[in-house]
């Protein structure tokens, strides 16, 4: 997929209950270790989550967008996330390390979206839960976790002036509205 | 460009002194806008360094990688970035906005390695001296720089195993080798 359709990508919060594919996850892992990184110490790790029960446990300690309570709640076997990747590090994380994250990330979200999968980057849930879950020993080292599945919604991103309100919201039709500052609202020249 | 071919992106530190067009900073700009933000808050802003005096100006306040010196170290007017842009902040930088500026400046990368720009994500610079060229009144909000320029080097990524040396280094042919874990050795099913 080219770069133009990838920019197209939005966060996905309603997903259909379709399992995905082991290729599918490792595809976007692939995206993800050829990320930026600081001095190349590849500092981060994933634990992919597809079992059906494991994404149920996870599930309870997740949070999801405030500003779109309750209708992007996931409903469990309805409308949540048939996966998730925890995205975990090697030490504890510094602010470099969270930068590697949010490249990497965002690598994971394009190689997703050319599979025509969603992804709900969540820097809300409970480390102290989700660690058992995934028997993963360093709480503090679960440094965000990504919500996956095949869209069942089909979110559209607005252009807003540099005064406009970033505030995402629902219309009647239940569609996302994700509004964006423009490029040169955000950019000044020298 | 395919996703598969971004994916090939490097990181660049020698520059050919070919000057970048305006354009080409806008369509990055225009990646980043798009980029994964915590709670779509979008708090990244951007000033574009192209003055030839203002980028001679920022260049002895940034440092480049350790493990390249001094081949690496870029020249004045011989292998120097041709342009800047600093990622600046809308409030003093969290954890979270540190991994918005990951995913922004990851976007820029792709977007600029689609059109034949390469860049170097700098987090080493000394923001007491960048902030006044830039005119930019708070040097803790200087998140991140990206030296930016067509690529005067061809840098190539080689896999290694989970007990691989992930330094990088330059061949005898002045070739910049770049070790990746595999994604296998990254990733735990669950």
């Amino acid at each position: 997929m080219e770069l133009k359709e990838l920019l197209k990508r939005r966060t996905i919060r309603k997903f259909a209950q379709k399992p995905l594919d082991k290729a599918d996850i490792l595809a976007m892992i692939e995206a993800a270790r050829l990320a930026s990184c600081a001095s190349n110490r590849q500092r981060l790790r994933y634990i992919a989550v597809l079992s059906p029960e494991k994404v149920a446990a996870v599930l309870p300690h997740t949070f999801y967008a405030a500003l779109v309570k309750p209708r992007r709640d996931p409903v469990p076997g309805e409308t949540s996330p048939t996966a998730f990747i925890a995205v975990t590090a090697t030490e504890n994380p510094s602010p470099h390390l969270y930068a590697d994250a949010g490249a990497a990330i965002q690598s994971i979200e394009f190689a997703a979206w050319e599979r025509g999968i969603g992804c709900c980057w969540l820097g809300s849930f409970i480390p102290e839960k989700v660690a058992p879950v995934l028997g993963f020993p360093d709480p503090e080292r679960i440094v965000y976790l990504i919500a996956l599945g095949y869209p069942a919604e089909d979110p559209v991103s607005e252009d807003i002036p540099a005064d406009g309100d970033a505030k995402y919201y629902l219309d009647g039709q239940d569609r996302l509205h994700v509004p964006k500052f423009t490029a040169e609202t955000l950019l000044q020249w020298l």
